[in-house]
């Protein structure tokens, strides 16, 4: 294949990268924090009488590109240009990310599913210009329709429940519906979504298009297409939505059991509200970023859920990031045949191969290494306590965004050791997942196998 | 093999328990336990003046039998008495763990070196009372010789340097040994071994005992009998000599560069006695328990890289606890392999078994869940930050028992969580490793593999 390589290498740069995918998606989160950095440096970008310094500006495009942390408020530091500038960050950020993950796993896995892989040619190996552009339109056809659906729900609600003008309601409208697809968890208002936390029609709008955006490019794509067959869905859809659905289970229990009684969180609310705040908080945690309880103020015990949560993630080629969720799903799955005494780990009728096994144990465990390595850091930088550090870093590292308040008050050390989890925690898993399945060097074939996408 | 098993049974109940070496660990550690609570129920076993509640008896007993946790003061609580008792635990909780992990180790690992393979009948995976017996004598011949030299070592120290009666030295010396082989931290003095800590002679020779106590049976069988012939040695005495000195120089490295300063630990030694001090904090992780600095005192991020080093513990079918050193590595030697694409991971010239990969795989995990769930009990439960916490369950769950001293503060409910903790740290690991190792069903056979023990 190196007489491929030459002759890809020939028909121009773009095509030389598409040819090593894996590049793909570091160059493109790269030049996406490399653009929003400099615009959010224009004057015009900052509130009159404020200024932006560079490690702000180059937090902010890191956030907003990977969906995770901000260190200002959006709503009282930037005008409305330089909110322009976040979004189309957090728009450009959730697109690249999606369509990379998703060439990325179309290489990987062989059986992603008959119709997705028509989109592609998956049999060499790498892709020419033409998969690119297929995929980029599907991303974005599914992209739109779902922040256009979200935006248009959010839309009439904070026109006539919320005394906006038309204008600043459609506006508002758009800007969450982007950053709740996009798992961004960028927000125009101060205290984030608190102010909803018992307006079903909000919560439930933002929360559909989190969840949409959280199951991944695949799963979508799939689902769209079948959705009424069941039976065709591959492998990796059904993990996927198994695993997407016991973690939101379990956090919901988890967290309403916690706080039921804190006044300052769940409390406040009936016992309707409070499931609903509950249910959002643990679907924002896997990995939206929004929140609607004060987490300054939450139990130790619901930062070690919601660490828990923000550490597995979503769904793989997704906006949401963490070690994702058929990652974690394989290690389950694993344990449970080491349990049962069997020597292969299977799932809905399907062997999951050994390599991929060994992949999601890698990101797994280089995931654990990269938030301790973080943790020291902060804590050496600071004289944070160790919840508050942790909750920090496992939300920079799964992309997520939620925040006991800290972020803000770091010094420039902290600011950076969070900028490059952010870049690695997005970039890492998928990167490191897809670099190992296309070197691994296959020597023994077993027949009914299926491998979901790892990272 | 059912009609084996019933000839087994109609041999009597020691014979029976043989056939099933897995109920040998938790039986014993469960009869140790039983007997030590009552004995220090006894009240002549508690200083005159002071009083001993059930739970308090049984905290220490688990504490001592594991080696982990204590909830008073050893040498203010007990009287001369009791410290008998709590020393006789300890030494049967490091007995019986050493000789059950053995068997157990034996059963698993069909290639173990050939001397400690002559011990016992592997062949039929099961043992007969003679092979107990035969290991048992081995273990206790290298229980005592390493304990005595130990106290030989520390009596004169204690004796001349220290201002002791020699009858007193003797004691202490014979009481600190034993402590010290065994990895289990107790001491007689209130502020444990920080009085000592600038002596090289007490916490050098402290240090050797902790330090071959945590290397396992297996390990010191074969360096005993092959010590001239490196080449002899099994795959799973390289790797745990490997990980030993790794985490062994990694910790005292880390600890060394956070604590450099800080003149409530390493800061008020000179440099010697800073490098001595920062050694033994390293050794000690893993897991002796002793301390010769105050935790309590230490920066967070010191406590953070003890938790790690608590968690992964010391080698197999030793007296130390966590998941084990050859655990860890294989999971390393996999991540190595994954990230130079190879399909089998590799140590030593051999090749790591995919079944001993998925039984570390699944021992580390339930690990993490185990330690997840008893953190999130204590944070309900009481008001401590989650360093402190973390901290302790990390001590509890590797059998290590340093404390930052909350453990006495603890409520009822809190001490039992750590009772549990301690009981399932202790003999968790090596029964899951070898519930899931004996049962497994093998179906293929590659040809050169080697497999160190799990768990
Ligand atoms: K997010
Ligand atoms: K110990």
């Amino acid at each position: 294949s190196g007489r491929f390589a030459r002759r890809m290498s020939r028909r121009g740069p773009w095509a030389a990268l598409a040819a090593h995918p894996v590049r793909l998606v570091v160059l493109g989160f790269s030049v996406t924090v490399a653009v929003t950095t400099m615009l959010l440096l224009v004057p015009a970008a900052t509130e009159p009488g404020r200024t932006t310094s560079v490690l702000t500006a180059l937090f902010t495009a890191t956030g907003a590109a990977s969906g995770a942390l901000s260190v200002v408020d959006t709503g009282t530091h930037w005008s409305t240009f330089g909110e322009l500038v976040v979004m189309g960050s957090v728009q450009m950020g959730g697109l690249g990310f999606m369509t990379s993950a998703s060439l990325l796993g179309l290489l990987v896995s062989r059986r992603l599913g008959v119709r997705i892989r028509l989109l592609a040619a998956v049999e060499t190996q790498s892709f020419g210009l033409g998969d690119v552009r297929r995929l980029v339109r599907a991303v974005a056809l599914v992209t739109f329709t779902v922040e256009a659906v979200v935006a248009a729900v959010l839309f009439p609600r904070l026109w006539l429940s919320y005394d906006r003008s038309p204008a600043r309601a459609a506006y508002e409208s758009v800007f969450h519906a982007v950053t709740a697809f996009n798992n961004a968890g960028f927000s125009l208002y101060p205290d984030n979504l608190m102010g909803f936390a018992s307006d079903p029609v909000i919560i439930l709008a933002i929360a559909g298009g989190a969840i949409l955006g959280g199951l991944g490019f695949p799963v979508l794509f799939e689902l769209r297409h079948e959705l009424r067959r069941p039976r065709a869905w591959s492998l990796h859809t059904r993990v996927t939505l198994l695993g997407y659905a016991m973690l939101t289970v379990a956090g919901l229990a988890a967290i309403a059991a916690v706080e039921w009684r804190n006044s300052a969180t769940l409390g406040e609310h009936g016992v309707g509200g409070r499931l609903l705040t509950a249910f959002f908080a643990s679907v924002t945690a896997r990995t939206a970023g929004f929140n609607s309880i004060d987490y300054a103020q939450a139990d130790p015990a619901t930062l070690l859920i919601t660490d828990v949560l923000m550490f597995i993630g979503g769904g793989s080629a997704s906006t949401a990031g963490g070690i994702k969720i058929t990652t974690f799903m394989i290690l389950l799955f694993a344990i449970l045949a080491e349990a049962r005494g069997d020597e292969t780990a299977d799932a809905f009728g399907r062997q999951i191969p050994s390599a991929a096994l060994r992949q999601a144990l890698a990101v797994a465990l280089l995931g654990v290494a990269l938030v301790v390595a973080a943790t020291l850091c902060l804590l050496l930088a600071t004289e944070h306590t160790l919840d508050m550090v942790l909750f920090e870093v496992m939300s920079a590292f799964g992309a997520v965004g939620l925040s006991t308040g800290i972020t803000g008050e770091l010094p420039a050390f902290g600011q950076c050791v969070l900028i490059v989890l952010m870049f690695v925690g997005r970039t890492g898993p998928i990167a490191v997942a897809s670099a190992l399945a296309l070197r691994e060097r296959r020597k023994l074939y077993r027949l009914p196998e299926e491998r979901p996408i790892v990272g």
